[in-house]
């Protein structure tokens, strides 16, 4: 047996008995991957910037393609394709406050993936969990295709494919794909698949199940439990677009970048794309004939064709827009996907809240007014009816309110604020805002301009062979 | 100050200290080169595999080009360009043979470069230094462009351009352009460019020195303190080269490559250029219209240009073949520049030795008679007369020997027979005569086939900007 057979082994022995009382066995989703072919067939990289706190080290250690900008700490890890930004992390000497308390932080916060498997999954922020605000912690956690972990702790979990885990702390649990979770903390759950469910306290929760059918168009397993459906054929078929930008050591900008505008090299332009000033085009996002106003802030592995964004829009962590037109102010969230036809394209009204993990795929032209917030499945106006309201209906919910296959609880006004903040929060956090005139104003899309990659690939041939050495890397 | 000038600032110092007593002063040939610049403008690289003991650790670390294959250790470092290979470092448990000791080596030796400052030099294979066999030192060194360091400790020295120190511990010594140092140990002196010195104790003592006005012609310095000459513009007339092929992430083979045989990724090959079996083309080779016949050996920032070398030949580091014919088992040694003319090809009979920095750039048509031993400068066949002669009349020299600027000391036929012994040597570490059905035949030329080259980048910006973060990179 090989080392990284041996490391694959061990780590998702540890991943299965995490999940033992739910009785999920991940090896067979494993086994689809061919994990020891990936591992050995990419490069990885990292980046590095004045303006991001340094300190990998990757002990095992097998990574595949990496993008590790902030503080970072890896163990006995099998990872690939992984993105893990660390960008705000929090810093020694800080805050964080949480309900009532004033928390001081005692070290700069690091992730920390120990003796974990993380497949293909985006690791973001920082930790929310109050008694963790040093550590990221992720721990034997296997994430399949385009599955996002944000803001706290994962350990020992399944993600399916395109799921995200938000602000939440999960031990333990199994979530479908395409479930969208962002519930405080879960712990020795299995979640099914196509769950939408926002909840905080007693203050509000947001639920919302995908119809099986609807869902199984879209992500399902086939026989071999590979990912197969409508997402994957659509990011399957952009695949080579991305191998040539992997293929060159420096590019040259493909559109006019102006000032405070960061175009990450590991992004892919095509076609008439237009980009703004103090937008962030983040590494692996995707844009073909986009037209991106001022202040959008694009994510890792979102996707934007034909399509016009006036400006200060949020396109979330692996959402998909195609032929449409949006207004100002737009927030489009994680994994969600937006696709107007060529000829009937999707209006989006200035200040609407996609949710995260909507799918909207039109038959007939749709005009989604400003100032709306919609989820789930949306094919036509008739579906909308039943997917989405105006922000200021659901502001004035005081308590329960179902409408089709979502139900509400709680106070409307403070789930759609808790929202508004959080697009604030990013835009803010992205310099979308930005000011020359005022330093402090500036965020990621003035911070990543200028990132050194540094690659980094397996041994070629021999027992080692898809392992990567032992790295470590200090400022 | 930013750190990078800091940096410079104190190894600078720290050279200048070394050489004190012979009154150089390093800084204003280091001020030429730009070298804040030169920083930051490049990426690093090194090399894993699975036959190279591997143990990186650059620590301040200011790096440019690279290529690290072995155990390698660097502290406070500046770095540029510089290739330090260690694919020859001796293993525990070996032992080392010198005169009649039988040494043990107690570690698995590493190149350890401390307190450094290496402007573009290559470092190649082991250290021959008895009493320091597990580390082969560099301290505080400021080599120019093209120097070679072979084999020992090179301890607060300046090596001029083209110069190379070969199987030799040098203490605090100024070594002029283009000299050639083989002398088992030196300190505190200033060799004189043009220097041809190659002696072993009171076996032989070879000396040769090329006349001011031919130096000059070739190599030499500006009022800036920077390289001029001959040489320098034949390398700067090459330079876009090397840039393109530095510009991918991974390249086809540009020319068929037989089994068994390694072109380096960093190669530059053009033109119709051949390639036989149990060939080594190293990083930073040239071909250009090449045909290189089995068992070829073409080490680390060669030339070889519209020539044809039959087979086992050995094109050392730095050596220029242009227009010329090559038959077998020839030695053209470090630096040596051998060119005919388009139209007045030189021609070299089999087993002839060109020894180290030899200039040989015709006028007329020229034969090198096989089995000849040629120095010094040789423009046409008047010239051969007084700068080589056969193999077999230098072997029968029994005590000393003088013929045009060369003076001999000692006895021919050990100082010939050492020369064939490295030869073979050399051959036979680069694997030239594998066969297939003897794995231990094998060299560099098996096992290079197959590196994973790793990118490094400085920090693009701020305080640190040229900088590179400190990297440990362990099995």
């Amino acid at each position: 047996m090989t080392k990284i057979e041996e490391l694959i082994n061990r780590v998702t022995h540890r991943v299965n008995i995490n999940l033992r009382e739910l009785n999920f066995d991940v090896r067979p989703y494993l086994d689809g991957i061919n994990l020891k072919w990936q591992l050995s067939k990419f490069y990885a990289f990292y980046g590095i910037t004045p303006h991001h706190k340094l300190s990998f080290k990757f002990i095992a250690s097998s990574l595949a393609g990496s993008y590790f900008l902030g503080k970072s700490k890896i163990d006995h890890s099998v990872l690939y394709k992984s993105d893990i930004r660390g960008d705000e992390l929090k810093s020694k000497g800080t805050t964080y406050k949480c309900e009532d308390y004033e928390i001081p932080v005692y070290d700069d916060e690091e992730i920390q993936i120990t003796n974990s498997i993380l497949i293909k999954t985006l690791v973001h922020n920082f930790s929310h969990d109050p008694e963790n605000l040093e550590f990221f912690n992720i721990k034997n956690t296997f994430s399949a295709h385009f599955a996002n972990i944000h803001g706290s702790s994962v350990e020992g979990c399944f993600l399916g494919p395109f799921s995200t885990v938000d602000l939440t702390t999960l031990h333990d649990c199994v979530v479908g794909e395409f479930s969208y979770i962002q519930v405080e903390e879960l712990a020795h759950k299995k979640v099914p698949p196509g769950t939408i469910r926002v909840r905080y306290k007693d203050k509000f929760d947001f639920n919302y199940q995908f119809p099986e059918k609807v869902l199984k168009k879209y992500i399902d397993f086939d026989s071999q439990k590979l990912p197969k459906g409508i997402f994957i054929d659509f990011v399957e078929n952009r695949k080579t677009d991305f191998e040539n930008v992997f293929e060159v050591m420096n590019r040259e900008n493909p559109v006019f970048i102006p000032d405070n505008t960061a175009l990450d090299k590991y992004a892919v332009v095509r076609g008439q794309t237009r980009i703004g000033r103090n937008v962030l085009v983040a590494q692996r996002a995707y844009l073909e004939d986009a037209s991106l106003g001022k202040g959008a802030n694009v994510q890792e592995n979102c996707y934007i064709i034909n399509s016009h964004l006036e400006g200060y829009n949020i396109t979330a962590h692996g959402a998909k827009i195609i032929n449409a037109r949006l207004g100002e102010n737009i927030f489009v969230g994680f994994n969600s996907f937006v696709r107007g036809k060529v000829d009937k394209p999707l209006i989006i009204g200035d200040g609407s809240i996609v949710m995260p993990h909507t799918i909207i795929d039109i038959e007939e032209p749709l005009v989604i007014p400003a100032g709306f917030i919609v989820w789930g499945y949306i094919k036509n106006a008739e579906d909308l009816k039943l997917n989405g309201i105006s922000l200021e209906s659901f502001s004035k919910i005081k308590t329960d309110f179902k409408l089709g296959g979502m139900e509400f609880k709680g106070n409307g006004d403070i789930f759609i604020n808790a929202f508004k903040e959080r697009i604030d929060h990013i835009l803010h956090a992205n310099g979308a805002f930005f000011d020359i005139a005022d330093e402090s104003t500036g965020g990621h899309a003035q911070k990543n301009q200028n990132i050194s990659f540094n690659t980094i690939q397996p041994y070629p041939g021999g027992d080692l062979k898809g392992i990567y050495p032992t790295i470590e890397i200090k400022p």
